[in-house]
């Protein structure tokens, strides 16, 4: 099996499953192909919130601003899955929360744990592998996706996750781009401990328009409200909590404190947008 | 083979995959993720009009504006397909249907039958069974396509749409959420019996542009013009029929009558929007 | 195989692949819905540019604003693939290509051959056979897509593409509708041979608002920078060889040079739409 996802929109990525589908019959699947334009953050965000879903696979990844400079191909393995990709940090928190995951520590952020056992990036860390694919420059310096990158995929699952230092192209890397999405801040009463508030940001806005943040989902479940920049809102377990319209904050599926609006746009209604500061205060 | 719907968007719906794809390697086919969002009505509209097509198949469709509340989640036994959803009345239009065709009485809607006769929803009544998929609320409250709907329709899946009840999780409904979509009144000379009228509304408008109506398509197939709510407006065979950026009458693909425009978008120039009425008056 | 193209959105396509699933288990790969509608020309570029990447396949592609009048249906067989269309010109630019990559001169504008030599139209001649596809009339004269391309795509990938002849439906056609992407017209030196312009045309936008123009790349690959219609820009490897919002142009991953800004939409610097002029000087 193997994964597809990109900013390429459409039909770029047809001929990526073309180029695929001359190499190996595996099975192939979109993840999405329109994560916001060259956004490695967001589409980092995205693919660690997705891929562990999945059975082992290969995962091929595109989102890629430096395509055409000296950035490298890497390939990264974590558990039984690999994923391929330019070497900007797109894979690695997908890759760690995987490894996590087949360690049997669950990574994926439950909305339960304490903020500071977030630490899921180093969780996986001694279980991902990260490997250069050396590839000679195609005629096309636009579009490695489909030049270098899907050939790299259709070849590390033919050979095989567990095989793929076999093929010639792979060696460890000495050097990649690492990428950390941040982590809140916990601001805790001195005396008592108590949780005062948290400082967080908006990683991303889904197609809804509901503004994802950092902020885990323990620090308001139970809660009825929260101050979020000052304004007090809901906090709700579903959207229907509050009538059409209305701002709520949620715990969406990712486990992380969503800014919404039940049916309506939670990134408008509260004026954030990817990076913007979200501080939340309790009571 | 397992069929997607939704109004997730992306890549929600990537995640719904992986949790499936860990329970079978069933073929999968997507029908849409951009579903008018939490617009039950429309959903069903477009699963009733295009599930029918499939062979047998399990139907994971999930447009749930409920999430989170105490809805019940329904599989629903048609011929030899299952529908797996919440339980809001979403997949009883599409069910009906696909039961009418498998009892060999064509349910789908041809616009060459009488206005009277459109009663597919009862024709299918008797080979509809609806049952009750009994689940335990997931961590996230928001996102029951991958943590509740995703893994029923792989169980459904695997068990055999015949088999459905040998799953510990289903059991007969005692009470289900209904939806019917609304039918036309046609209005006919009291002592002719000619159709003078119909009192429809539109049910939903299409990437297109086009205002897809109630009114079934024999009643204006083989007539020069039409008015609609007080124009008149000419009946076309084709959207060519008409010269570019003007308006006409089609018989759309689901044997409905459609308010386009020749490459433009009807809805704009009827100034028509789902629900609206729509009142066409016959020579 | 079976690839799926079309300008018709959602969901109309799931209807399509329902038709085809019950009557072949043929993998289904859809290349893309959401083609400038009804745009023959656009939709003849992206499959000319795509399809070639593909192992054999049956390719279905429905753009079809003459759906419901009397066009026909045409099956083209190129090598060892055959297109599946309306008889509207559609299929034949991607023919084309795949015949002349087929038998081994590689077709494809790899942007460093000659202008003149980029005659894959008439180099895939003589592989490029194009049959009439017989067909009744549908109750729906809006959905050839569902009611009579699907099908035949179908019958055509259980027949096999060598044995297409074979099928009741198909005939040669005595004559069909072809369609000529436009040429660009050099202007070279008289004496020396030196190019010193060319009057090209945008064949289309992409989804990155990148205007793809019909001048090969050759003409400004090593180049520091062209005069696009009056305006001097620089030729980049790359996006990344200009800052954020800045324009230049770019050898496209289909060999064709393109007017594009790094992290912004080209066609709105320029001012350029499809079927624009583009006129390009070098120093």
């Amino acid at each position: 099996m193997i994964t597809i996802a990109s900013d390429f929109g459409t039909p770029y990525p047809a001929a990526m499953k073309g180029v695929i589908l001359r190499r190996t019959d595996a099975r192939l699947v979109d993840v999405a192909h329109d994560f916001p334009r060259q956004d490695v953050r967001a589409a980092a965000f995205w693919l660690r919130e997705v891929l562990p879903y999945f059975p082992p696979a290969v995962h091929l990844a595109v989102v890629d601003p430096g395509v055409g400079t000296d950035r490298a191909a890497v390939v990264v393995r974590a558990g039984d899955h690999a994923l391929v990709g330019p070497d900007n940090g797109l894979l690695l928190p997908a890759a760690r929360r995987i490894a996590a995951e087949s360690a049997g520590s669950d990574g994926r952020n439950d909305g339960e744990g304490d903020v500071d056992d977030g630490d899921e990036d180093e969780a996986g860390n001694d279980e991902v592998e990260v490997f250069e694919y050396a590839y000679e420059d195609p005629d096309s310096a636009t579009f490695h996706g489909r030049d270098v990158f899907a050939p790299a995929a259709a070849e590390v699952h033919e050979v095989g996750v567990d095989s793929l230092e076999a093929l010639d192209a792979v060696s460890p890397a000495s050097e990649f781009v690492d990428l950390a999405l941040p982590e809140p801040a916990v601001r805790e009463d001195d005396e008592t401990g108590r949780v005062l508030a948290v400082d967080g940001e908006v990683l991303v806005v889904d197609d809804f328009g509901n503004a994802i943040t950092n902020v885990p989902g323990a620090l308001v479940r139970g809660r009825d409200a929260v101050t979020v920049n000052g304004e007090r809102v809901p906090v709700g377990e579903s959207f229907a909590a509050v009538g059409a319209g209305e701002r709520l904050v949620t715990v969406g599926s990712h486990g992380y404190v969503e800014c919404d609006v039940n049916r309506g746009r939670g990134d408008e209604a509260f004026g954030l947008a990817p990076g913007d500061a979200v501080t939340m205060q309790f009571d």
